[in-house]
């Protein structure tokens, strides 16, 4: 099963930018490629696209984001739709997306930092932004944000239905696909919330649409 | 937001295994480094956990799994579990769980290939090697199987409450988590079923509970 990626079939690579964008939207969590002590080590991290670029931030102080902007790198975007459930265990597989964009993260300039880190927090919770306060100066001294462009990138789409052997398409197995629908969310205030605070629009909206973030 | 990997606070490493074990078993999906021409490439790929090794597969001509035993090498595995929504964008962030397993994956010899395959099929659709032939002899000399033992790991999980700043926990703004609960999914038999074959338990049983593969 599960040949995501060792299965390298032409007909699986797209190459349109919609389509890339529509699963970069679709959540926020990448995996980002760091060579370190000749290991190819791979760290999870947030992320936003923000028009052709993808955002990611953390401290000023995280030891891998200062050594991310020092290499060339990998950044990997994948959602698991669904199993295919074949008719020999050999032919079953998944359905997923995946896209590897590369090149080297940037840091984004002092003017930038806070329009960039505003676009990302509206891309995780839309409409946050209006709802709280602006990031202090010393949040944003705080902050590194990196920017890497959409520029080289590659797709992969698995979404077809299982390709028997004739011996099986005969046979009393049964085939199909089962997929991944939607997820659903809860929302639980903090135990410090002050008495009186509504859930405000933005969080409704999140946990009424968490598919969005994967 | 998302100070996923950037803020690496102590109190989020885990050191148990059965927690290790718990995430890995809540995923099919890991994310694999492999360098490649100098940059850490990041592969995506079904994994299995069985015993104390992770298992992937694919076709002997699959070129990135050749590489791949020629390196030590990363996996990381991920869940995202929800969002932590502060009361100021700086201090919303995620709740994650994130194991990397390091090691280089050796070939499961011969013998042990169809025994793990079964294994791996078993983990993704429990109880599907009872309903299927077993793969054939040309199948499992098609089939590159790779084993990591699971020796030198790490878990980072994030799954506190917001830690807002003095003056924004007076302030009106709402605070909490919208918590990821559960995936549903749904089952399509494929267009060449032959009619009168039912749904088999398995299946049934993966589209019940999808949320055991992420």
């Amino acid at each position: 099963m599960t040949r995501l990626v060792s299965q390298r079939l032409p007909e699986k690579m797209r190459t349109d930018r919609a389509a890339l964008d529509a699963l970069l939207d679709a959540t926020v969590l990448a995996h980002i490629g760091l060579v370190v002590d000749g290991r190819a080590t791979v760290f999870p991290t947030g992320f936003a696209r923000v028009g052709d670029e993808l955002v990611i931030h953390g401290s000023t102080g995280s030891r891998w984001m200062r050594a991310l902007v020092e290499q060339e790198t990998t950044v990997t975007v994948t959602r698991l739709d669904g199993i295919v459930v074949a008719r020999s265990t050999f032919e079953s597989s998944m359905h997923y997306r995946s896209a590897m964009i590369f090149g080297r993260f940037e840091p984004a300039s002092e003017e930038r930092k806070a329009p960039l880190l505003d676009a990302y927090a509206d891309r995780v919770i839309p409409g946050r932004t209006r709802e709280v306060r602006p990031p202090t100066r010393k949040e944003l001294a705080a902050s590194a944000v990196l920017v890497l462009p959409i520029e080289q990138w590659s797709l992969r789409v698995s979404d077809r239905w299982p390709d028997d052997e004739p011996d099986d398409l005969v046979g009393d197995a049964w085939a199909g696909v089962v997929r991944f629908d939607s997820v659903t969310a809860s929302i639980e205030g903090a135990p410090d919330l002050r008495p009186g605070i509504p859930i405000p629009p933005s969080v409704q909206q999140l946990a009424a649409h968490p598919e969005r973030l994967g």
